[in-house]
């Protein structure tokens, strides 16, 4: 990655993402609402304006901010937070010795501390519910809202102009703009959720709903296998700076406290968990020994330090567990068989389900948003669509209603393993049985014979499953089912599942997404090689596969391409064709009855006998 | 690629793909019809039988044949089309200089000519047709539809014990089993072709059609840029060795003749060529200067070489010229802007179009199909779906038909760039205007915004069509648009197409296709690491990523994986689950009424607290 234009400060990768730069767009109606997005400026000569891009890379990619990893990124919604008068800062709960997992007693191999530690956390006064699907409710339109509506509503104005709404929603709401009120009314139905822990104020608002941009999530964390601190901070950031939306700290072994701290206070996005994971290696890894006091504890000391969202697998309940026993591959989520063998070894119902209502209590004292787990989703193609999974997506219905009665914020987790004639039904029965809460899925992978490939095989069930509805994509990498991604796997996965949601977002007929497309693809017909890389979602990748052909700089600015040589390129072709039209001032319809076609293509016929001449020779 | 299992023997790729073995399936009716098919042996222990696979490799993963590219390959069809008595040697058209290419008259920088060259090629006897649609129509089974039914056949017996026909086919009409008859059929009514040029006695005969396999095709051929002919050759053999069905020769510059010669005489797939690209280098690249006598000459010329198919732009009409003007990207394809400019410059119907009765002609002598070219694609989101596309479509329908009265087999090339919501449009368009002729697809990429991962998005596209009846996929690399693939790139532009056809064939409820994910997830379920790779698309890369990450060699008999490290493993959690229950002789059904489920969780409960010295340490 030689040519990434960026420099590793503290382990991190920053600098502008090549040929854009940050930029803000304030509130008219909210001080201090400064929106960041990125704006990919085209060839002056073009003619073409700037393009603006949706931006989660946060301050990494802002020359204008240093950062400094062992301080934290700016508290960006502190004031909006504690500006609303409903919450109260406290003595948290103290950090114990399990909380980092296996460590022995001398805590040797452990990662340092993050120094910047909030003391004293935030929650809800007593009576009061902070999260944003409550004031949504009130009919406040908060900061948050504001910066959603937007962020969301980019490049939407450029294509008011000839609005042409093409594309099949099966359903879906998009409006042509975006508004506050807009972002209010979907937060309070359930159908968009803006995931923001007040105790994660770095968080920059994003929504994520049927009706907004397809959003995707990338999934980061240690193992008992591997990985370190400094690599998963990195990984965050190197996720977010190509596209990740949310990121999950998936975490297990040790040091799990301590490497989540580092994370949250580093990062401009949301970040979701699994706490169960943790809980677990508190009871030393056996499932059956985890109790809903400790589960309880778990959430708390999360809920502190700032998780945006907690994935829960209450769906999980003792009856559905034999209904599994059949499949080929059984139960694959690992939250999903924690619950599985906790219910069997007690033979109750599982304590998730049982003590759902006052989890819901605990979370709205924070606003983290429910991420309803499928501890059942299929794990092959052989298992998909199963009476185990849809039996685990009703409760998972009734578990949303529950948790609305409170106004807390839900989105349902989806497979998995489904190939492609059986992706639709998980989206309508999603959104018959969740009340059109916020779909959440990973992949789903479309086949199960392409391990090292499976970014892809799960890149094309999410596309779709992208298209019919689902709000957000959890990304798989190329190491998905064999290894622990590095950092290239990442970027892979994450770009691949940028494609997809765009794509998605594109079938859709999101009104602004076909700008970056026809911008791309005017450039690509111009032979502007450099607002093409620059346009594309991994312009360091597209330039470094230009120059492995044509190296030479002038390349870059020549009217052909290596693909088919300097007199062979059908797009030159065409336009030549077109300009000779437009310099014969004959319109399109006049085309085959212009008499001055034939002598304007004598002229061009000159031109091409010279073309060894006009052209970069073949060699260079 | 250091630890591919194969040598390189005069720079083409040999030796079994890892963990598999070459076989053959012998015909009980045509006495020397013996089919290849590679079958992949899993664990003993496992009780599973070994999965037999279509195999696209030909000799060079056969360790009983030695590979001499100097000599070509064996020549399969030899005796069959001898056989049929309505066949004759003639003095084939001589090799002139321009044949290849741009060479001055001392033709130094050439290829070295291919050494084992059919001096007299072979062409129907006067008034005869020799094409595998008239023996069909005429209700001859011969030993090419023997051939292509027991190979597609592969595996469903296995199945037929519990045959479960899962999948949504759009109207196509897939058997439980292929006959020969059932081949024979399709080829009379065009539904299926089976390329096949009476001169390409090496190929191994395949059939493209809606209601058999989904087939793939890879593009290799040098350009004025780059490549020469080993490599070319070896991209061939590379491309097949990951499951390339055919192979086009884009070749343009120099030594086209040449090189095409080399590739045809050691290819065991049909290959197909663009005549048109080197009728454009005999005329110095000066479209307007083609002849109908030039081309003539040319399609003479590859037809004796042993073409199996060629991509006709005849559905480019003068009229259709213009609705492409206001395009956003015009005309993408090469044929069809050459042809466009021809039309333009000459104010002329195509010549391709006017004479097309005669290029039939032509074709029946040798049994070349058509792949009749969509020289009217859209090469963006923008311009998918418009009138110039359609209207091409419409003509190629026409043509269709025309080709059809001599019997000559028909196919028909697609899109190209199209966003999800318009796939399905141009497969409907396409079954009902080109008489269910199969459809041979470009992707489509459904979107224009990640150049560098085109492969992706085209991937997304094609198993999208391939599901809704497209025949063939035309694979795209990651260099589309931006270089010339390495054959890095043509593997994994293989390997991805190879899993959107198996994830097509799969929705479409191919009565085998399942047969491989479902042994690979029982692989994986039951931790054989092994069977897992060699069962997957890529063995090489499957294992590469696994060791990445756990290198020791007992990790691969491992009862987990570095996702979750060995305490932490859902997989061997739901296999524990399920093994307990089945000791315990309780139904799934029983489960929850066992009262022994808590005594058999109290051991494994102790079995997890030995968890430690039972695996291997997660250092290792």
């Amino acid at each position: 990655m030689a040519d990434i234009n960026s420099k590793l400060e503290i382990g991190v990768t920053t600098g502008p993402i090549r040929g854009s730069r940050k930029i803000h767009v304030e509130s008219p109606r909210f001080p201090g609402v400064r929106v960041a997005m990125r704006e990919i400026a085209l060839e002056p000569s073009s003619g073409e304006p700037p393009l603006r891009v949706y931006d989660t890379s946060g301050a990494y990619t802002d020359p204008s901010v240093t950062i400094d990893i062992g301080a934290g990124l700016p508290k960006l919604r502190h004031d909006w937070i504690v500006g609303r008068g409903d919450v109260e800062q406290y003595d948290g709960r103290a950090i114990k010795p399990e909380d980092n997992g296996q460590l022995g007693p001398d805590r040797s191999g452990g990662v340092p501390p993050f120094p910047n530690t909030v003391k004293r956390p935030l929650r809800a006064v007593s009576g009061r519910n902070v999260t944003q699907m409550h004031y949504a409710r009130q009919g406040i339109v908060t900061p948050e809202m504001e910066y959603v509506a937007i962020r969301e509503n980019l490049g939407r104005k450029q294509l008011k102009e000839a609005l042409i709404r093409d594309g099949q929603d099966w359903g879906a709401s998009i409006p042509d703009t975006v508004t506050a009120e807009f972002v209010r009314d979907e937060v309070a139905r359930g159908r968009a959720i803006i995931p923001s822990n007040i105790n994660h104020p770095e968080s920059e608002p994003m929504a994520i709903g049927r009706n907004f941009l397809v959003k995707i999530n990338a999934n980061i964390g240690n193992s008992a296998v591997a990985s370190d601190v400094a690599s998963e901070v990195d990984k965050m950031a190197w996720a977010i700076r190509w596209g990740a939306d949310t990121v999950m700290d998936l975490s297990t072994g040790r040091n799990i406290h301590d490497t989540r701290e580092w994370i949250l206070r580093n990062a401009p996005v949301p970040i979701g968990t699994v706490p169960i994971y943790q809980a677990l290696e508190k009871v030393g890894g056996i499932a059956e020994e985890l109790t809903w006091e400790i589960f309880r504890d778990t959430l708390i000391e999360q809920a502190e330090q700032g998780v945006d969202y907690f994935t829960i697998h209450a769906g999980v309940r003792l009856a559905y567990i034999p209904l599994s026993a059949r499949r080929v591959t059984g139960i694959v989520s690992r939250g999903g068989s924690i619950m599985a063998k906790w219910c069997l070894a007690h033979h109750k119902e599982s304590f998730l389900y049982e003590h759902f209502d006052e989890i819901t209590e605990i979370m709205k004292a924070y606003d983290i948003a429910y991420s309803l787990g499928d501890g059942l989703r299929p794990g092959s193609i052989a298992d998909a669509n199963d009476e185990a999974q849809f039996a685990e997506l009703y409760t998972l219905g009734e578990l949303t209603k529950r948790a609305w009665e409170q106004d807390v914020q839900v989105m349902i987790e989806g497979p998995g393993h489904v190939p492609m004639h059986k992706v639709k039904e998980n989206m309508d029965k999603q959104l018959a049985s969740c009340g059109e809460a916020p779909f959440y899925t990973l992949g789903p992978l479309v086949t199960d014979i392409a391990p090292g490939y499976d970014h892809i095989t799960s890149g094309i069930g999410a596309a779709m499953i992208g298209w019919f509805g689902t709000a957000m994509l959890c990304y798989v990498t190329p190491k998905e089912h064999l290894g622990l991604p590095d950092r290239d796997d990442v970027k892979v996965g994450v770009v691949t599942y940028k494609l997809a949601a765009h794509a998605a977002d594109l079938a859709k007929g999101h009104p602004a997404a076909k700008l970056r497309d026809d911008a791309l693809s005017r450039a690509r017909f111009e032979f502007r090689w450099r607002d093409q890389f620059n346009l594309s979602l991994d312009p360091d990748t597209a330039e470094q596969y230009h120059d492995q052909t044509l190296p030479a700089e002038g390349a870059k600015t020549a009217h052909f391409c290596s693909m088919c040589g300097p007199k062979f390129c059908s797009m030159k072709i065409t336009q030549e064709v077109r300009e000779f039209a437009a310099k014969q001032n004959s319109a399109p319809e006049n085309f085959l009855a212009a008499e001055d076609v034939e002598a304007g293509m004598a002229q061009m016929s000159e031109k091409y006998r010279e073309a060894g001449d006009l052209y970069i020779p073949a060699a260079e």
